[in-house]
């Protein structure tokens, strides 16, 4: 099944062997961390990074990401995952064991424009990204050339309202076929229906052409132009079922001025799309984000 | 009637004596620079910044914004701006003629936060605005002092809806009688009428604490907290009778995080309003601002 | 010794009578979070926020910078305190335990710029600096009303370099008396002795008028404008004996460009040097600041 | 000999057949600006953006670029630049007229590192940059590739001090023989000896990975993480025989802090320097800089 798996060269080198991380959600309250520490110390590991976030000392919800190394991980990460479950119930905890050395496997949603899916091949090529770029989607032909060119396998989907039940349902099963962990909507300039999202929860990130929540919907240049502002933005987040309302993981901006007509405007959003939305995939292939309450939480 | 004015003493030293600014919108055409600069050249004035901007070459609306050095301009200046009649109506032209040496008489409006209030005066007394500032207008008593200790004027007017019509009749005298020309609202947290509102049309600066369009109306960094945004911002805009509508000045954002509670999105709020606001107010006392169809083009 | 002692009201409504911070730096190896976190979770402590850092997970240093509360802490203290000695002396720990009840006590040095002094006092003022702000040195006397009016007393202390030394000694009399914890040179246009710098090592910062090590030494603005730099920057550094050498605390910049003669970079730098100059002094008082080996680790 | 140049499908739709612009140097007097929009009007041709800049109004350097419309411009531009010889003449201007038409024939150097190189090739295929990129040269083989599969002929080149001066007259040979207007050193890293550079005065752009004058010469990211400066930096500027000390056309930073180590400043450095150079690029093929006494004025 993993066969046709696309691995960036630069990203062999980096050594990642003995690299896991523990990501925890939990109600607050005293001892968290020196459990999970001790822990991880009585397996051998060693903490290379770790970040915490109380919403509330006092009876909220707490959150830690550890990313350690351990000598052969590989052999002791099950024994060490049936370990953690009396902790984890003592706690009451939410939590999730990762391996740098399983990489996710990614599907990279496009439409016609290509900058954000250049983008992501871009930073992947560098090694910037650490995951497998599986596969490339999209609802016009434009893009095969150069995703062909890099060994990933391209798929056309023809995309408007009447079929997308059905061209949804083939996606669906193309996307389980290959194992994928990951999908990133490049600009991808098709609405998702319900059953498509709920199948891939906190899977699916978005790059939106605005600073949300300013100009949800759609053209939202256009309609920056009209109202005359002096900043335009990009947002990456989660997607939901509630248009442009999911998580944001990740914002940006760029200084404008009344010179700046609309086709202005997109240009000097691509460039803040492409950087917003590389990011967000970036930090999130690194079990950096958390999702709570329809915000994210970012240990970078 | 100017006898209370207070003039920062870094800004007399300026020598500002010789400089004007024309301030032109008219139908685009050819020739329309031309005419201004041989005008100015015949009239003995040395052109030291022009800023031009067309809405669109074909048959859109051009501005002009034209600084000069003209010696005894003082002597010369009624004589300038009759001559200028005949050019203003051969190019059906809105225009206005300023000098630097007429100081513009600003009123500043303010609640309990001081912030904005204390970053003005301070920049006021820098000899960075270029303003008279002539009155501060508060419904809270807190700042007296230090507006005073400045040798400022200090008024306290009262606010609730009630009492609404009757306070703004008397702010409005108070304003008329020391021939205001700017009012800035320094984080003032009053709803103004539409019958004050139009009384000082293109004339009243405010701060918004929200990147609009997002968060218009009430307690923005409250509702930027619930949405999860990653940064917060401030607009500086004149105000029109559609709340937080007016054309948008200025903005600017910092970026935040999932640490920083409603609490901490104030405190770096208000170092964003801070200048925000200050940088508008500069702007439109530097006659850089020209209104047009509910946008800025601004000129700096 | 501390009648005269100013805090600003803001502060003490914040109830952190129970926080207290332990940083530490040791040789990294596994198991130092778990003997801390154990530690304080023993003693009662709740962890409100960690940060970690270690400059190599083989070999390297680690530095954690713990924050906690704890019910009756002033009682515990000393206890804990005695306690803690084994376990830093297993770890080889160099570490310290701070509290917030025990404000710092801060003197700031000016010169005839008032820029940063004025934006240190506006902070503390709004509760947004975590001092006590004991006392004013300055070489001249420009400040003194404005400092006097917060009831804050102001020294006038004459600077050549004739009488350095001297004046020198008596200043540091004047800060030993007041028991100051903290040096802020606020834009202090004097050159200390290596005598005066040794006696408050890592308690001096300074506020550099450049983006360092970009043109250390006198007259960064004049040579900002000779290079023609299209950014300009400050920076704000611990002080060493190495002028404008020491461990760096933070930086920024702003965009400027031809039109901005030398007169106009100060202006504008001069707002970088305020919010550089208070993010520093304000990471310090928060004890968010470790200096290793010439640089510093900021736990922000 | 303009036979195999490649241009943008996007540019070409851009209309841009009649579309001229005018950059001035001369002493500073009054009628300049008259002068020159009396000219344009004169022959017809409409302005669509003027900006100006003058070094001291009394008796400094004036600088103008006018960028107009006019129709059939390619059968009067002769004419134009005749008549404009007896104004030029009469005000001492230094002086330049170019047609967006006519596009710049850049040729692209680059070494091992591709992402500049890319992020260029990036641009030109959507549309970003107005020119024909008519060759790349490369000490190294890697890009081949993604050049050539762009249809630009790719050209290797070895680099080593021995065989220099023969290499770089083979260099000029070729970049003569396609008539280059702008060679980009897009992270090429061999010094050009002072012959080449004097060959192609103000027309070689290279990227410096450091905030200049900071970080001169190799190794920069090394020498920023030693000093552990809180922000790094890219310089876009003409090339000249100093070293790093040609005129600044663009710079840009990001944020780093204490966790970031030199490879990671690299990969963060990468992504300003593409943006940097883009930029610096884009402007010069704009005709949107004036370089005067190792400064750049530039007008966007």
């Amino acid at each position: 099944m993993k066969t046709n798996v696309k691995t960036s060269p630069l990203m062999r080198e980096k050594g990642l062997s003995g690299r896991g991380r523990l990501l925890v959600k939990c109600p607050d309250r005293p001892g968290i961390v020196a459990a999970i520490s001790k822990f991880l110390a009585d397996h051998g590991a060693n903490i290379i990074e770790s970040s915490q976030y109380s919403s509330d000392p006092e009876g909220g919800t707490f959150f830690i990401r550890t990313e350690f190394d351990c000598p052969n991980l590989a052999d002791k990460q099950a024994g060490m995952e049936n370990d953690f479950k009396e902790l984890a119930h003592t706690f009451v905890m939410d939590y999730q064991f990762t391996y740098a050395e399983d990489r996710k496997r990614t599907a990279i949603f496009a439409s016609k424009e290509p900058h954000c899916l250049l983008e992501l091949l871009w930073e992947w090529q560098s090694g910037d990204l650490p995951t497998d770029i599986v596969l490339v989607i999209s609802n016009h032909e434009e893009a095969r050339g150069m995703v062909e060119a890099l060994g990933i396998p391209f798929y056309y989907t023809p995309a408007n309202k009447d079929i997308r039940k059905q061209v949804e349902q083939e996606q669906i099963e193309l996307l389980k076929e290959h194992n994928i962990d990951l999908i990133v909507l490049a600009r991808y300039m098709q609405i998702l229906t319900p059953e498509f999202v709920s199948t891939f929860p906190n899977q699916i990130i978005n790059i939106h052409h605005s600073f949300l929540p300013a100009f949800v919907g759609a053209r939202p240049y256009e309609r920056a132009y009209d109202r005359g502002v002096k900043l335009i933005g990009a947002t990456s987040h989660y997607v939901t079922n509630d248009l442009d309302e999911g998580p944001i993981i990740e914002q940006d901006i760029e200084r404008v001025n009344h010179r700046n007509h609309v086709v202005d405007l997109k240009k000097i959003g691509r460039s803040i799309e492409r950087r917003v939305l590389a990011r967000a995939v970036k930090w999130h292939l690194e079990d950096r984000v958390i999702v709570h309450e329809n915000k994210t939480i970012v240990f970078h």
